[in-house]
């Protein structure tokens, strides 16, 4: 008797969000399909966990289908150690998060809750993958990635992942040229605050900014992304700078 | 003339508690020091910023002595980005972040705002250290920790550190041995869902869970700390994990 897969899915956005929406969809042709995600948006949040607070998770039916629905009050990586110590009762074959709206690639991947959750769970040792899509529109076209996400999901399935890594996958906007396996660029956010006045006289900012690659490789997620390409990148949680490992040798130090 | 060094002070545990409070007066014997911190405890926060919320900065003055200092609405990563674009007129020569009140050795550096402030100014190429002691009371004794303190902080404004690294240190419960350079551990937590039921007959849960150290070797985080000497990981926020870039050969594809 051959069992289906067990694939969790989870995002950033929100569990009513239109990218969480299609991908459960995706992968109710892959496999049994469990959702816990955020009841509410929680871009942004990078890698947080609810620590002083206390978590709910609700049943939800959101669409009709086969798939079984959580709304939890926590952040994505909360729903995902939700999933896999509470909810679930056995160890999912795959994890998916997103789609995301906007773009994850290069130092977004840091502040990503989208790739967060699926960080947790390289963590929790589950193959894990996220998806974004460069555009941020509420009306984004996520059909035209079904069968992208398919490819790069069965392709876990079928062959695993190198333990504790999770794929940060990023879709340009189309027309698709191809999918490019990639590593992280070296691109961050030239920060401007918005500075106004409230209604009752306090300075308050917005966080803005502007996006700047300074990476001049043809090997990079940003590059990708710019020439038409899906980008894929490996990642992993293992956050040591083993080659400025050496330049740190005069810190040593023994008292006794 | 020498100008003596600029060094922005931030933490996750919020502007008022006594681990930043020994970091302040540690610092003040080194240089120039600017304090942008959180108005409250951000605890777990991983490296979120705040992206769809407004952002308070208020000048605080709490303890006397010859800092600057100001509070944000902000998580920690949020207190750099400000520090670094709106409230400083040159860039730090050293970003510290601390001292947490808890570990951050090996995986708990991703889940650290602690750490995701230090890391956040290597971002922007500011010199960093985070740095934590591994005892939760608020009433733990950080004197003993200021020459250790201070010598890394010397030498980190000495020598600098190569780009986009920061330290991630962790103090071991007194006696300390000495200080050792190492990679971060490979450890995580077992997660427990202690659930409960409100006043209102609703279910809750509070994350608990037990920290298991799976690493064996004897050059890690977690090994330093537990045989009593503080740990020092440099940490970078390129997240490829590049090893895994060849086996994923086979997701390369190209439509044209």
């Amino acid at each position: 008797m051959s069992k289906k897969p067990l694939i969790l899915i989870t995002n950033d956005d929100g569990i009513t969000a239109p990218g969480i929406r299609a991908l459960i969809g995706f992968m109710k042709e892959l496999g049994d399909v469990v959702v816990v995600a955020p009841d509410s948006p929680q871009s942004g949040m990078g890698h947080a966990i609810t620590v002083d607070n206390t978590l709910y998770v609700r049943r939800e039916e959101i669409d009709e289908g086969s798939q079984v629905e959580y709304s939890t009050s926590g952040t994505p990586a909360d729903c995902v150690k939700l999933a896999k110590h509470e909810i679930l009762d056995r160890t999912p074959d795959l994890c998916v998060s997103g789609i995301n709206h906007g773009s994850n690639a290069s130092i977004n991947v840091l502040y990503s809750g989208t790739m967060s959750a699926a960080i947790e769970a390289s963590i929790e040792e589950i193959p894990a993958i996220g998806f974004s899509l460069c555009d941020f529109s509420w009306k984004a076209d996520f059909s035209v990635l079904g069968s992208y996400i398919k490819t790069i999901a069965k392709s876990v399935l079928k062959n695993g992942l190198p333990t504790g890594t999770a794929l940060n996958v990023n879709f340009p906007i189309s027309p698709i040229k191809g999918m490019k396996v990639c590593r992280q660029a070296k691109a961050n956010w030239i920060e401007k605050f918005d500075k106004r006045k409230s209604p009752m006289g306090r300075d308050y900012y917005w966080l803005t900014g502007e996006f700047v690659n300074f990476d001049e490789g043809q090997d990079t997620d940003q590059w990708a992304l710019d020439h038409g390409f899906v980008s894929i990148v490996p990642i992993h949680f293992d956050m040591t700078h083993y080659k400025a490992l050496e330049q740190l040798n005069h810190l040593n130090s023994n008292n006794e």
